[in-house]
Parts: structure tokens; C-alpha cells; sequence
């Protein structure tokens, strides 16, 4: 119900619903309408006996709503002139137009998501509940930057038994996805008189912007059929190295033993640290998992597990295995970002693990995506010879490098995106753009599991179309 | 199970558990056994055919355990040479000690907590299930900067119905908790050139240390009955000023209404923002809440608003209301941050509120802390008349402000803590340690509810025998 009035000339349209009362209604009426320059800025209102006889309403109910939005600065009361609109001008907040509707693709091959149908929501709150209930009160109060500590405990069993990783919960932080690992390690590094900090080329974009954004210089160390070209660091001044040593992105190659022990020795001698992107060890295909680069040496190499392949990349949880001597500027570090991580979700996960849902979880998905991947590399085998998907061992992605004679990665992520197909371009990735060979990235694991087999198909047909035999 | 075994005379212990089959067992016992430096680098293991005998297991067990171990570098094999342990020292974790006990205090009056035994336990489980059960698939997979829809959605009308703020969906950006809008906002005034922020003296300590890890400089801006003294800013060259205007931390006030439209004038024609931390705007026990200040220029002021007082600071959420001119560079400041919030509260807080079940917690919560601050007012009236509670009309602190004739600070606090009473210095919060008047912060909303009579009257004994009649 609103009812129409007039100040200085100005109609007004008050809001007298019966829910607000009729204070409110009239506070909200007379802020609304100096927000919309409707009363400008010097209005002189009526005495509140004559308002209040205007409305039909208690002189007291009029003086109240003056006397909030004087209170609120809208108005001004001086003693004898009566009340008039404050005179700082009120500006209108145009109303934002909703984001433009993004065309969902056909068929999503973006990588970096999971199968998010697949979330397991019903063991998910299970766990929940219990976690929520069981969690004794000071859980909801600010807590340990490092993170609850029943997550940690389960963390520090999981990540030894499933990937080799030396950890105890009190080297373990908790954080918000691998993004804020890197942030914060890299102004962690900095504030220690850093400079530089090497990062596997290609790379993921995004990650070359945190590191920049905290003011490191970016170093690039070229890829090849073994991993990270660790040769190319001596001699380098470096804080870190950043790899992915248990499936390379995007390239997906595995860090060979010899790699991997000459980072070891060079992060001794250079006294750098090795940042060890764990973002997909839990999915391994073709044999056992390798295990952490972490475990052979909990003093150089900074460990980093995300939830965000296992569970899904919403929960924004992942966790780092710090050396000793990194734990108190970490610490520091996260107290003055966000103090640490929501608790809920922590606890929740703490459960998973600890009823053994969690490892059935993984245990499902990595057969599920296994299974995603021999259909694919069989289907792209039979249709699409000419391309060979690589980097399939492990993760959630295969590699397709184009062949040099044909289309560009350009002109393929065309034609894909012309038949709604949505695909991850390979050029990015790289540190320096042009000169290098076109490819695309399939992130196999991303559409919906009921949707499987129609998203492959079409874009099996997409490749064949664009390299017929 | 365990099987004893030797290795160059050194006697190892092979855990051959069923659960983790047999050549797991033997990876495992090897690792370790690498780790502890048991077999030391350069050491040579027995061929395959060799230990596979002497183990009773098939060869295949032994070699594939060997070319595991060999992937993650712990072993070393050279064609001819046979196996040996790698030659880099792995160096062994001492496992830290867990946190010493922290003494639990009979009276928890510290302030920044709510009560968290009256965290809604039943009430979030059932919004997190609806939540959970309702979300679309693409909920739990990457998502906006700014946060949830559906929280930013709600968010928009309860601030606007319970702060008078002016917000739309659009222009909020969900963080987590204050301590991450404090990190954003510093870093993006930083990157658009200001030099800088000034903040309320007193506030609370780490607030600084937050604006100083961004490197900006702080400006004291002294607070007296009428809030934050905005004349002291005329001149400065400030990014923002930092301002507490519904309940000031520590001291309690309310900034005056002329103060409100001062700070707008300075804003505008200084072309600074006003951060608005609106921390316990939902507790006013008096009259109406005073609404919130960036209802009188949401182009100049930027709001936050936390869950950490209405419902827990363990769940690390909070949310800033923003300027247009700031959308841009706050969400790419947020994106290579941590990106988003996790989406499982969010999306549980937006069905808290739109089932009204926020609104009913936050009603009851202020119906009990009104009752508590009516009794601490109401003993201390009656034991300890020397001692004045201010502060009082709102939030979930009150000050008290010591006698300059009596005990000092340092021994109020410590006469308390002898007595198992913490309560919340106000000495830190001042920028320039030295000088200052005496005074405690009574946190009255911190005690769980079950104990709140008890904490009192522990409380006000302390202060009756340190201000005797």
C-alpha cells in the first residue's frame, strides 16, 4: 500500500506496507526519495505535526523517522529552522545490468574441472552433519591459521599412505585452493629477498599472473619428454621453482628419476625451493602413482594437494606441507590474507577421509576418467589418425599437438567452437606467445557423466571433420 | 605383520600388512628405511631374484617395487650395476611437538567473538542440505569472483532492509571474513596510486598490521564521543580512511550525524573512499539501528559486512558492498587472491536468509546479549561504582575506562588473569604506544550462555576487589 504526498511541490509515493510499520515505511519512503534527488539536498520537510496529521498517523511516529534519518545523516535538524535534507547531494546507484548469459557449449573439453555431476553430495553431507554436530564449539571461533587441526591429522596420514608425502599436522596449511597457495608463497618468498622464481613453460596463464602480481620476476624452464628442464637452472638467482612433476600441465609428461633428483641437488645448492603442483596425483592410469617429489626432501620441497580435482574446485580447499623454516612467515603470511580457511568444510573433509569415503570417491572417479580416456584415445585411434593424444597416463587431460601441415590451433578451436564445442587452447600457455606448435587441450573429465558419450562423439566428429583420412 | 630382513648388514623391518598387499609393503619398508637414513645413499640392494627368495614373494613383486621406487628417486638403477639407494641424502622430519596446551580461561570476556555456543547448529544443516541437494552441478566447479548468486542475491535485500545500504547483486563481492576485505581493498588503492589509508585511533592492532603488509602508511585519526575527528583529515593525502561508524572498536561510539555527512564532504572532495566496517551493525539495544553510512554515497563509500558477529568467525565470511569505479580491479585483485569463497556456505547462508532463519538467530542472539550487557551494566552499577561501562548502546563490547587514580591497565589485567578472567586490553589498539588513559574491553558476548552468570559474577568479583567501596 503506498499513499501519494507532497513536499515543496514534490509528489512522493510513501510505502505503508503493513509488514515495515509505518515508521519504517516512512523512513524507507523519505530515504529512497533523497537518494533519488526526488527531496534535493535543502528541502525543508513539514513540522512532524503537520506531516503527521497529513498521514493520519501519531505525531511521535513522524518525529522517530525524522530523528533516524538525521541519525543517517539524510536530514539535518536545527534547532528553530526545522528539519530539512542534508546538503551533501545523494548520488543514485544506477542498477548493473545482469551478466550477459554466457553460452553453455555442447560439449565442454575446457580442462581444470572435474566431473562436477559427480560431486558426492549425499556423502558429503553425511559427513557434514556428523562434522557440524560432533565439532566442539571454539571450531566456529577464529582458529588455527594453519587450519582445524582433525584436517590436518587426516591430511598428514592420507598424503603419506596415497602419494609419499612426509607430513606431519604441524607442518600443514590449509588454504584456499592452489591460487592462494601460490600468492602466498610467492609474497612469502619476496618478503625474503627474492627475486625470480622459474616456472615450467608452458604453464597455466593464470598462475604466471599470481606470481606476477606479487612482484617476482618470471623465469621460464622449457619442457620436454622427461619434465622440466632442470639443466637450464644453474646459475640462475631463484627463490623457487614451480613444477608439476606427476603429470606436467598441459603437456602431460611425468618428471623422469633423474629429473627429479637433479632438481633435488639444485634447489641444495642454490638454496631455492621446489614447489611441488601436486593438482592431479590421485588420478594415475597405467601404473602406480608416482609419489611426491616431496618425500625426498621435506626441507627444499614445498608440497601443494588441492581438493579441487578429488572433490570439486567450489570448496576452494587445498593444503600445503611447508619445511620448518618456511612455517612462521607462512603463518604471518596467511594471518594478515584472511587469518585461515571456513571450518565446515574443513571438518567435512576431515570426516571423508577418515570414514574411508573420501579414497572411495577417488577410488570411483579414477575409474570412471580411466574408462573416459580409453574411449577417447580408442575413438580419436579409429576416426582421427592423424592426431595422438599424449600425456594420457595420468590426470585429467590428454595433449592432441597438431600436426604442422594442417589446421592452425586457431582455426581448430573455430571449427570446434562452431559445433559447441568447448576445447583448452594450448597457446596461452606459453611463456613468450608465437613460434610454437599449435595443440589443444582435452580435459576429458569435464562434462557430466550422463553426457559422456554424445560430448565425445561431437568432438570426434570436430577432428574428423577437420582431418579427414 | 612384520618381516625382519638385512641389507648390507643393516636389519630392516618390512611392514607386509594384507591391506596394502605385498609389494606396497615392501615400497613402503623400503622408503622409509631410505628416509631414516637405515639405508644409507650409495647403498646396494639385493638383486631382484635375490631378495624376491629371500622374501618368499615372486620376483615381479620385488622389480616392480624397485621401478617405483627408482621413479620417485629414491633408487638408483644402472644396467650392469644393479640397484642402489640414490645419492642425494634424504633428510629426515623430526616430527614437531604438538602446540602446548593453551590455558583455557574460567571467564573468556576477550571481545571479537560471539557466543558460539549458540552457533545454529540445526538451522545451518538444514539450509546446507537444501543448499547442497538444490545447487546446480556447475555450483561446485569454478565460479564467479564475487561469489554466489544466490548469497549476493539475498545479501542485496537484507542489507538493504536491516542497513539501509544501497546494494545490488552486481556491486557485492563475498570474501572471506573482514581480514580479506581489508588485504583486497589496501592492495587495490595501493595499485591505483595511493600512498596512504588512515585509520581509527584506537583500533584493533592487526587491522594495522593488515594495511601495513600492503605497504601503505597509516594516519591516526583520533576518535572522540562523536566518532572519528573528520576534521583532522582536511589536507591529507589519503586512498581511504578506515572507519568503525555504527559501534566504533573499541571505544563504542557512534559516530555523530554531522561527523557522517563530514566524512561524505571530505570524501568527495578529497576523491577518497570511506571503508565502512560495519562489524556488529545487527546488535543495537537502544533504538533503531543507525543504517549504515554508505547509504548516503555508495559511489564513495565501500561497505562490509561480516557473518563473523552474527553468526561465526570460523566460517571466514564477509561481504563488501563496492563502487562501480572498483568492481573491475577488486575482482582481479580477488582473482589471483584465492579467486572466490568456498560455495557451500555461501549458498547455506543465502537459505539461512531467505528462509528467515538468519533473521530469527540474529533477533535471538540480540535479545540475549542485551540481557547480558543489562546485567554486566546492572552488577558493576551495584559493586563496583567506580567503574562507568560506555560503549554500552550497541555491539557485543563494552569499554571501561580506568580511574587514572587506581590500579593501571597492565594491573587490571593481570589481578584478572591470576583470577582466571581474560578480557581485551585496550592499551594495543592505540597506534602510539604510551600516554594513553587506562581502559578493558568487556567482551560480554563471548562467554558461552550456559556460563555466562557464573563468568560475571568471576568478572565482577575482579574488578570489586580491585576498586573496593
Amino acid at each position: 500500500m503506498h499513499r501519494s504526498w507532497s513536499i515543496s511541490g514534490i509528489d512522493l509515493l510513501l510505502p505503508f506496507g503493513s509488514d515495515l510499520g509505518r515508521r519504517q515505511g516512512l523512513e524507507q519512503g523519505l530515504r529512497q526519495a533523497i537518494r533519488d534527488g526526488r527531496l534535493p539536498p535543502g528541502a525543508r520537510l513539514p513540522s512532524t505535526r503537520v506531516l503527521a496529521h497529513d498521514l493520519g498517523v501519531a505525531r511521535g511516529t513522524v518525529s522517530d523517522a525524522y530523528a533516524q534519518l538525521v541519525a543517517e545523516g539524510y536530514l539535518v535538524a536545527r534547532q528553530g529552522s526545522g528539519t530539512t535534507v542534508a546538503a551533501g547531494p545523494v548520488l543514485v546507484v544506477e542498477t548493473a545490468p545482469a551478466s550477459a548469459a554466457r553460452t553453455v557449449p555442447r560439449a565442454d573439453f575446457r580442462t581444470g574441472t572435474p566431473d562436477l555431476s559427480s560431486f558426492p553430495r549425499t556423502a558429503w553431507m553425511a559427513a557434514a552433519r556428523r562434522a557440524v554436530h560432533e565439532a566442539p564449539d571454539d571450531a566456529f571461533g577464529y582458529g588455527d591459521p594453519r587450519g582445524r587441526i582433525e584436517l590436518r591429522r587426516a591430511l598428514a596420514a592420507y598424503l603419506g599412505r596415497a602419494r609419499g608425502v612426509r607430513a606431519t599436522p604441524e607442518r600443514i596449511v590449509v588454504c584456499n585452493g592452489y591460487t592462494q597457495v601460490l600468492a602466498i608463497l610467492c609474497s612469502v618468498l619476496r618478503s625474503q629477498g627474492a627475486g625470480a622464481v622459474a616456472m615450467e613453460d608452458p604453464c597455466i596463464p593464470v598462475h604466471r599472473e599470481i606470481v606476477a602480481a606479487s612482484g617476482l620476476e618470471i623465469v621460464g624452464v622449457p619442457v620436454d619428454s622427461e619434465g622440466a628442464r632442470i639443466d637450464t637452472l644453474a646459475g640462475q638467482r631463484l627463490g623457487a621453482v614451480v613444477v608439476t612433476p606427476a603429470h606436467q600441465f598441459p603437456l602431460g609428461v611425468t618428471m623422469a628419476p633423474s629429473r627429479r633428483s637433479a632438481l633435488i641437488r639444485w634447489a641444495r645448492s642454490a638454496g631455492a625451493f621446489v614447489i611441488e603442483d601436486d593438482y592431479d596425483g590421485e588420478f594415475r592410469y597405467d601404473r602406480q602413482p608416482v609419489g611426491a617429489l616431496q618425500g625426498l626432501d621435506p626441507d627444499r620441497v614445498i608440497y601443494a594437494g588441492t581438493a579441487s580435482k578429488t572433490l570439486a574446485p567450489g570448496l576452494r580447499l587445498a593444503w600445503l606441507v611447508i619445511p620448518a623454516s618456511l612455517m612462521e612467515p607462512v603463518v604471518q603470511a596467511r594471518l594478515v590474507t584472511d587469518r585461515h580457511s571456513g571450518v565446515i568444510d574443513q571438518l567435512t573433509i576431515a570426516c571423508l577421509i577418515e570414514s574411508g569415503e573420501f579414497d572411495r570417491h577417488v577410488r570411483r572417479m579414477r575409474m570412471q576418467y580411466r574408462r573416459r580416456r580409453d574411449l577417447l584415445v580408442a575413438a580419436l585411434a579409429e576416426r582421427v589418425p592423424a592426431l595422438r593424444p599424449s600425456g594420457i597416463a595420468a590426470g585429467l587431460h590428454a595433449l592432441l599437438m597438431l600436426p604442422s601441415e594442417g589446421p592452425s590451433e586457431g582455426q581448430v578451436l573455430a571449427e570446434a567452437s562452431a559445433r559447441g564445442v568447448a576445447l583448452y587452447e594450448l597457446g596461452p600457455s606459453w611463456h613468450a606467445p608465437g613460434g610454437h606448435p599449435g595443440g589443444v587441450v582435452i580435459g576429458y573429465a569435464t562434462p557430466p557423466q550422463h553426457g559422456f558419450t554424445s560430448a565425445l562423439e561431437l568432438l570426434v566428429d570436430t577432428f574428423a571433420a577437420l582431418y579427414p583420412v
